[in-house]
Parts: structure tokens; sequence; C-alpha cells
């Protein structure tokens, strides 16, 4: 047989566990027993936030969620400054402008971060700007970005920091209501261990106050629905019901495990990663790599789609490729959710038989050895 | 133990075969596998809408897809047909208004049907209008509409007619082609037996020329990165997998069924019920029952609130209550996807039993020995 490991940056690995819970019985979502886990998840996600504010489950994919972010918080006309230096940062952009937007981009190279100050003195030249849209690990680059020093730039403004944490919430320390966040987006199926389909939203006091005045055209992601349908115990339209109860079990293990610890194991994991890969010859492609997903940059002659198809057909193991300019030029390993330190031993041995079989020589097992090192010295 | 049975009007019950497809290790959504199971689906959903036309899937709920069919099609300030005679009809008009259409609302009572005479008369009063919003079965209200009869009204125009067929999809004639419907809208949680979270779109070649002259505002929902996606054998956005993998399960029970056997039979089902129901003193609210729901109307000493939470609590049996205005005074049976003519009989024996612990007068067992005649004489 060939075992399915699955370590794209998203989706991720689901446990058994939670695969178990989602194939129980649908639980009908106006009744006491949901309305009873919308409670219990409800919890176990602020918690998760960090937040004392109510968080939004959507049902849509990650995306969905940033446009919910958007619409209910800008008009069109509004000016937004926009950090983008990569897939995800691109997409703030799109969607803003989709909603007629004024986007000011603050653009670096992909795998490069943008420094508070640099976001103080564009925010200094747009005085007008009512947000800026940040994203905390650029899945496409393996980058984290500094959105607790964004924040102290920001909570100076009027402008709201929205936030991108599709690939941090739950596996990268983030903190909505001590860092002052104002909006945060996430997605079920990267640190949350689910399927794709739920999309998270939260919005501080302050970005709430905004809902009326915001005069984008929405409907489904409206989420002055959603609230109102939280304050009854239900939500604005019918859920995803096998993904909820996905996602209280999920939520259950991520806490019983406690995300303090979380953070660090995926800390101590990127690292291995990035020992491993280095001594492969792919450097890590990020200037300030992420803990959750770790971007090696491939030689030149090494033809990166042929290098992750190879590893599905002959191991049954998913890397992430590179995505628009990056295509065939990294590869991208997740450290999120469900994996652990023999996913990583795995994925490192995998490239090392890929490589070679693309005729590149590598030292035998030395990702491995360089991996089993890192762990060695960091436990 | 007490079971669970879901005889609401969406969710409906998911086969074990479903719950367990949907079980199994998720595939990634770019990779040769996930990309044949599209394909398969792909060909099965066509069969299901009787089209020829690429069918969309969407992440999110059935207003998603209603939302897509409004925001592809219309621009702020076009004028619209919607025809309400429930609580989904006035859906169609909340998620136009929304996005700034402007809404003629052909109404009709709750449970009664508007005649396709009627929508011919006003489209001539109003012959600037670009598209008519339709229901194919009000589930609110267990109606059916003529929805054949109103595209052959609409064909002789420049609209386009628009078609929820949310709670008919598979479980009530429906052809999307050789009817001339526009654009169809449908959703997984009723007769497609899958949790929520799918929403189905199919776009005439007519409808679909609308695409690039809409001027409402979209960017998750818009059809045209849906439609790129779909030509290179994938999806605009991360798919909800397990759902999808759960769909190509349920397609393949459909199909192997046969959906003329199955509208037959659901018609059997909806004409027992109502026999049934009749027999307890609760007359089908609709002047046009539809098969795949039916709605009873209670007597006014009944709390049909209590009525629905008692047998939920008593017995495991979920059926619909009212909604909005209805609230408390009908009961919803369905017969979409996963429920048999046991099923029928298990509602109409629960009912009876609710009615007397209401303190309602009964003839003992004359619910079930009218579904059980209909049953034979229908056969």
């Amino acid at each position: 047989m060939k075992k399915l490991r699955l370590l794209t940056p998203g989706p991720t690995e689901v446990p058994p566990e939670v695969l178990a819970a989602m194939a129980a019985p649908i639980i009908h979502h106006r009744s006491a027993p949901a309305r009873e886990r919308f409670a219990r998840v409800q919890e176990m996600l602020r918690r998760l936030f960090f937040t004392r504010r109510p968080v939004h489950v959507l049902t849509g994919s990650g995306t969905a969620g940033m446009e919910a972010a958007v619409v209910n918080h800008f008009s069109p006309g509004e000016e937004v400054i926009v950090i983008q230096a990569g897939k995800f940062g691109r997409r703030w952009g799109e969607i803003a402008r989709a909603y007629g937007l004024t986007v000011q981009a603050l653009e670096a190279e992909w795998g490069e971060v943008v420094p508070a100050e640099q976001l103080a003195q564009v925010m200094a030249n747009h005085p007008r700007c009512r947000g800026v849209l940040a994203t905390h690990v650029e899945t496409s680059t393996g980058t984290l970005f500094d959105v607790r020093a964004f924040a102290e730039v920001v909570d100076r403004s009027e402008a709201l920091l929205v936030v991108d944490a599709v690939a941090s919430l739950g596996a990268v320390a983030f903190n909505m209501d001590d860092w002052g966040v104002d909006v945060a987006v996430s997605a079920s199926q990267k640190a949350l261990m689910l399927p794709p389909g739920l999309a998270l939203v939260c919005a501080s006091e302050r970005a709430e106050k905004r809902w009326e005045q915001a005069q984008s055209a929405r409907f489904y992601l409206d989420l002055r629905a959603s609230r109102r349908a939280m304050d009854g115990g239900g939500t604005a339209f019918t859920p995803a019901l096998s993904l909820w109860a996905g996602l209280e079990k999920a939520l259950e293990m991520i806490h019983a495990q406690g995300l303090e610890n979380i953070w660090r194991e995926t800390e101590r994991l990127a690292a291995a990663a990035r020992a491993g890969v280095s001594a492969l010859g792919l450097p890590p492609l990020s200037q300030s790599p992420a803990p959750s997903v770790t971007a090696a940059r491939l030689p030149d002659a090494v033809d990166g789609r042929r290098l992750v198809e190879l590893l599905q057909e002959r191991l049954g193991l998913y890397l992430g490729g590179g995505q628009d300019q990056l295509a065939g030029r990294i590869v991208r390993i997740s450290h999120m959710g469900a994996c652990d330190r023999l996913d990583v031993l795995a994925a490192l041995a995998a490239l090392e038989a890929g490589l070679a079989e693309l005729g590149r020589a590598v030292a035998p097992g030395a990702g491995v050895a360089a991996a089993v090192g890192a762990f060695a010295t960091g436990a």
C-alpha cells in the first residue's frame, strides 16, 4: 500500500478522531443539541483567538472570510493600505479593488517582510487611510510578518488593522485583543486540522462600529446578520454541520494540548525542517521564516512541479509547490495541525529521494541527519 | 436508546455510505485524484440538472448560491420581478435589494402559487425587467411552483429566469435545458443527502453572456473565476473537500436509483403523508403541495413549537416547524433524500402521539392507516 501523507500548507491532514466526529448523524441546527455545540465551540474559539469578542463561523473558504472582512468594514472609494509580498497579500488587494476601494499597495519581494516602520511612513503619507490589510503568515512564501508591530502602528490612527491569520492561527502565537488587532480572519483547513469549508472572522468593538457605516453591498457575508443570529444562539444561514462537529472535536484536541505547547512544537518542527532542507541544498526562501510552513528554494536545474508530482505518485506524499511567480521554483512543507516530527523526517527523506531521481546529487541522509540534530539541540 | 430521525426539510438525513465517504482522508484539491473526482462529479451533476452546461459547486450555504445568481447576472438599478409567497421567495427579494436592484415583488399568500399568466401580465407592465427570480419548491410552505410554465413566459423576453431549486432538485422533476431555465441554484443538504456546505449554480449560455455586463460587486462568488478554474480542472478557491467526497457518493447512489424513480417515489411519499396528516385533522397548507415537503396546518389550540420540541425530546424525531409568519402554526415533513415509507409512517405515528400528549383528541391509528391506504393504491 501507499499511505496518503498530506503535508501541504492547506488543506492539512484531518486526524481520525475528527473524521469520526464528522461522520456522526447530522444534528439539526435549530435544536437544543446544536445550540449547545455552538456555545461550546464559541467558547473554545475565543480562547483560540485570545479574544473576548464573538468569533463568526461562516460557511465558505478562507477567501469568503477575507471578503467578509472587507465588505463589512469599508465602503467604495475608501482608501486602504494593503501589505503585499505574496499570493495572499495580493488577494487582499484583489478583493478590495473588486469592491471599489482605493488600494495603496505596500509591496515587498516575495519572501521578504515589510517592517512596521515602513508601514508607519506609508500611513503618514496617506492620512485618510481607513484600514491596513495584512497577512500574518504568507503561506505562498512561508513568511511570518510582525503583526504585533503593525498593530502598534495602526493603533495610533483611525484605521483598522485587518489580519489574514489563515496560516497562523493555532500554529503561531496570535493574540487578538492584547495586540489590538481589529479584524482577524482564519479558516478550517490549516492548523485547525479540519477539511476546508469554514471561515472564521473576529472583529473588535471598534471594528464592529463600522458595520453600519460600511456601504459595500453584501448579504451572505453580512456580519450584522451573523451577529444577530449568534445572539439568538444560531447562525444566519444553514451552517456546515458536519464541519462544526469536526470543529468541536479539533478545538478540544487543540486546547487539551495547550496552545503555547503547540506554538513551541511548531517552531521546533520548522527549525528542523529548515536545517534539513538547507542540508539538501534547498535554502529557506523567506527572510522571516514562518513556524507554520517552510518554503525552500530549488536549484534552477530542478523542475519543482515534477518533483512535487513525483513524491505524490511514488510515495503518496503531498508537499506544496510554488504558486504564481514561484511556480516550479520552491517546495513547501506544512507544520500546521496534525503533523509531527516523523512527518518532517519523512518529508526530508522523500525530498532526498526525489532529488536523486531527478538526477540531483545529494549527500545521502544529510537532510534527515540535520533535522534529527536540530530536534536534539532544540528539545 | 433514542434514534435520531431527521425529517426536516433541510438538513436531511445523510446515509451511512455518504458519511463513510466523507470520513476518508482528505485528498489535496490540486492533485490528479481530486481532478478526476471533480470530473466525475461534474458529469453526474449535469445529469442531475438535465443540462449540458457547467454546474458550479461553491463552498457555502444555499443562500451563497442565490447571491451568486444575483450578483453575476444583474447590476445595481436593474429591475427584477421576484415571485414571493414564502420565506425563500422573500429571500430573493432581500438579496436583490442588498445589491441595489429594483424589486417588483409579485406576491401571493403563503401556501398559494402565482400562475404563469399573472407573471406574463406583470412582465408586460414592466418591459425593462431584466430577470424573474422564482422558487421551484418553497420549503417554508411546501408549495410547488410551475417553473416550466414560468420559463415559457420568460423565454419570450430579454429577462433571465432564475430559479431556486434548493428544495426540488433531485426530488422533483426539473429539466434545466429543456424547460429553458437560465439560472438554477441548489444546495447539498436536501435531496442530495449531504450535510450543508455546498451550493450549486448552473447558468445557461444566454445567462453566462451577462457575466461581463453585470456590475454588481463580487469576488468570492464571481462565476467568471469559477468558470476559469473549472476549465482548468479545479475550483476558484479551496473547495470543501470532505463534502465533495460525499457528493460523489451521493450522486452515485442517486443515479443508481434513477432520477425518474426517485421523483415517482417522492410523490408517493408525499401523497401518503398528505393522506395521513389530513386524517389527523391537519390539512395540507398548500394549494399546490410539493412532493418534496409536506406542510400541514395545526389547529389553533395546538402550539406548533411545543409539538415539534416534544417529538424531538421524547422520540428523537425532527420535523420542521413553521417559519416567520407561520411559526407555531404548521408542521413540515420532508420527503427528500434518504427517507422512505417507514419514515412517513413513523412521522405520522409520532404526530398522533404528540397531538395526544398536547390534549388533542385523535382517532387512534388514523394517520398511519390513511397513509398505508395511500401507499396500497398508489403503488
